[in-house]
């Protein structure tokens, strides 16, 4: 009798405990913090676990290398959660090129083979360094860094981010793998005409 | 000569472009914020790296498990910027014991073995899975949880969490590896008297 | 004539100044901010206003105790707002069990008869007080803390959060009044079958 | 051949870089943290550029002073930026009276004229100084404050907020431009009657 | 001997576990996050609990009423947990000005008496409400705001705050009782002078 | 006599109404939230005003342009406070070349002149528009953005931040105007290697 009562008492307590998730709905509306909500009902287990990552993305590209990101836009259980996750997979010679990450800092960890990283600070600094298996090294918010295979066999890496929508600009894509008009990227980067073509020609770029 | 006044300019901008980072200083005065900053001219890329994580834990132990944190304490390079990382490791019988972490997400990537990872929702909801290599998992912020071996091999898996400074509070040893007296525990948690001291015993509570 | 002039600049500024508060619209989508806003235009001082504190909550039960929340579920014009309350019932016997809220600091105002308190840190410490009428006493946020009635005659306290979805985990609840498996209670947290079975039984719990 | 195939690894990278930016659809839902977001593919550049502080704000009323605001519901491109706009234009004897804007701290460049500036501290300190043009001063978070011109010319000035809804509360308006009665307008800022009255009387006030 | 190594793996996840919470030290620097940490050694129980809310505040003044705070300056426990609280005591006659706090909401519940609240918005619409014991109201941050005794007897309120710094800008106090000039006053208030000097002569204000 | 009690009473509330603002220190120990607070006893309302961007910054140099900042580094006001400032100077043929600022999102008001301004998103779409006077303009946080003259006459801009500290990271000096190897540069951004040393040597870098 006394537990009955008790379970009612629990049932009133639970009603108070909402919203220590926020499943993103990808089809409901966004706001600045995020996606909306998947009803709470239909939430399971699977939406907090997420298997995008356990392949080797495809390095058979111009860097040699794959990004594959567990951002919440494909792990939607990450949604306003502060957390995020990406795999880098680098062949051989396998480049990430120079990036930033708008809205995040960046932990990475080598997991197999070797890599050499780097970042360049608003002061202009320059912090380089050869990480082996089982090192970590962080990239602080919105600062050019990229990743580079540093013992020719294929080298694999898990980055956190702390944001579920750290963004992803990458440099050359940017400058070159659109219609930003070449005259622009000429005057805004002090790169020749030659040079600038060239490299849209490459990335697919316009203008 | 153009390009002498450049680099006077140049300067000047620098001046400007501070606190990209706030590497810690464990000896300088704390803030609700995180550590002190070390002074921008003795840091070095070593700031930003950390091989702490890179031997296993030890896990001849209770647990047969080991946490190895990759803090801000541990890891002064990650002060301020919002991320932090940890490594599991788990003999074939090991456990990561139900624990919080009050001040952060995490989301967890096993890189050997397989993990049953399980988290209770304020709602009371439980979610388990049992997550093989390569498998990410998510656990809200501040909610019980566990890791446990489901492979019979050691196990291992780095954690990130959305705080330089999660927290880690583990529930056996807040209830029964400190002084909070035997009286306490039994009414705050129902256990038996006879249960809370062999536990006491167990993990060197008192009182 | 000046003055209808100057109104017209009122209704302009007026244009300008929105969302001072999101008085939550339960039945609109969620984001990881909280509910979606009411519309402005029907909000009234009832939205800012809650009356379900006032009376004693039914502490006929197994911990002759309650907690009545007032969080944003339940006091809409909390949404957004930072902040939210619950009141405690204790019967003489009364015991509000360990228990953490995972988003939230919480502040505690005795406002009848004597309650002792008191929780763990991170660092395993135990902090416990004896607190009179008017004493305040402060639980940092996701860390174990419990109350229980310390004067033998019904007590009440006034407990605000910083956050107005503080969420509530309940340890016993969490352990043993839903469907976690014994054996994965009894590996996570040393506890015998017995135990776990007995305490199962009394909360509700299966599996 | 390979170029076709980096387009397609470029393609999956955009795929995760979504949300740099969430330009406010006005007509969605708003949550606390602010508008909902306008659907990606119809974002243009006219999204983020705003000329409705290009013109003048009309002056001829009873404070010979105009706020143009530029705030995320005139410039819905600054939803979730943590930044807006406004535009100040005061006509010689122009006076932007005592309010606050309670979201956001502000920051004000003269570009035109002179204007004397202050603002009053918790601590009951006064700050007031003569901007010229060029100089720019910083208004604390939610404290009164107000701006004068004190050149005898027409002065603009720009100001910027840490928020994209600062809100705005001026003082005159709160105590007599609405239907607050009188009493209490006299009980909580111990001015008389007559005083009340007469100026509910030129600001539109009731009650 | 299994236990003395188990319990040397306490000790090192403990070291891991810092910074749950920052109890301000008021002699050492203090940054935007708030004071210093005290040393976590000299921590106790003390720390977290207050009593100078005990007490009722001194009503024998001009507003027969009395505001107590417990920020972090006077209960430094709060530094830095997003939370404090202060105490009402309003004699029969007694009012709290018209006021704001620039740093925070508050929500307040009558534990004695009956209260008379309202605030005002940025939209210049007006929320005032009776409250009996036991009612809570959420006056949104930046606000104007006040409390009036509206049951003849002492009634007495806690309030709290999201924030251990809200600031308390009390209105006629900002404009009445410092050194803002009276021509100041008048022309951004509309104030005659001759109401304005009077109130500086009550409010010990100059200029 | 009353009034006398009533300064006294107004003494203890003013204890309690504490850092509205944090004046940076630059000679105490930073924060990851900012520089220490300068003693409230010595704030003058000169911390609050700051004259750095009267005068146009030199442009005779090799982008014929200057930003001229004032971040919480220039003008210590604006510590803590979530906001700052910086002119722009562009001589006719004057370019900000692309840049970002990692911390903080941008808002830009043109005051003379005319400016073409762009950024482009992590979803590499481009935006770019050409501002004439007392247009604004918004840049998203952390994404690479550029300004250059379109009017032939000397252009001037104000530009806001949301942040005390934005950052600034210059694409050209974080490439060619430091030590990075020329090797490395040339990996992670396809350009050959006689581009990259020529503009090494404009530049001022090594390696």
């Amino acid at each position: 009798m006394i537990q009955i009562i008790f379970l009612f008492s629990l049932l009133f307590l639970s009603e108070a405990a909402v919203q220590d998730f926020c499943v993103g709905d990808l089809t409901g509306p966004e706001s600045p913090a995020g996606y909306s909500c998947k009803k709470a009902a239909t939430v399971t287990v699977d939406d907090f676990v997420y298997s995008g990552l356990k392949m080797a993305g495809n390095t058979t590209n111009i860097i040699s290398a794959a990004v594959t990101p567990a951002f919440s836009t494909q792990f939607p259980g990450l949604n306003g959660l502060g957390i995020s996750m990406a795999r880098l997979d680098l062949a051989p010679k396998g480049v990430i090129p120079m990036h930033t990450h708008p809205g995040a800092s960046e932990v990475l960890v080598v997991v197999q083979g070797a890599i050499l990283a780097g970042f360049v600070s608003s002061a202009n600094d320059v912090y380089v360094k050869k990480l082996n298996k089982g090192d970590i090294m962080v990239f602080p918010q919105g600062l050019l860094h990229f990743q580079i295979n540093a013992r020719g066999i294929p080298s694999i890496a898990f980055v956190s981010f702390s944001s579920p929508i750290p963004g992803l600009q990458i440099l050359d894509f940017a400058l070159f793998a659109n219609d930003l008009p070449s005259d622009l990227v000429e005057k805004t980067t002090f790169l020749d005409d030659a040079t600038v073509k060239a490299l849209k020609g490459v990335l697919g770029g316009t203008g």
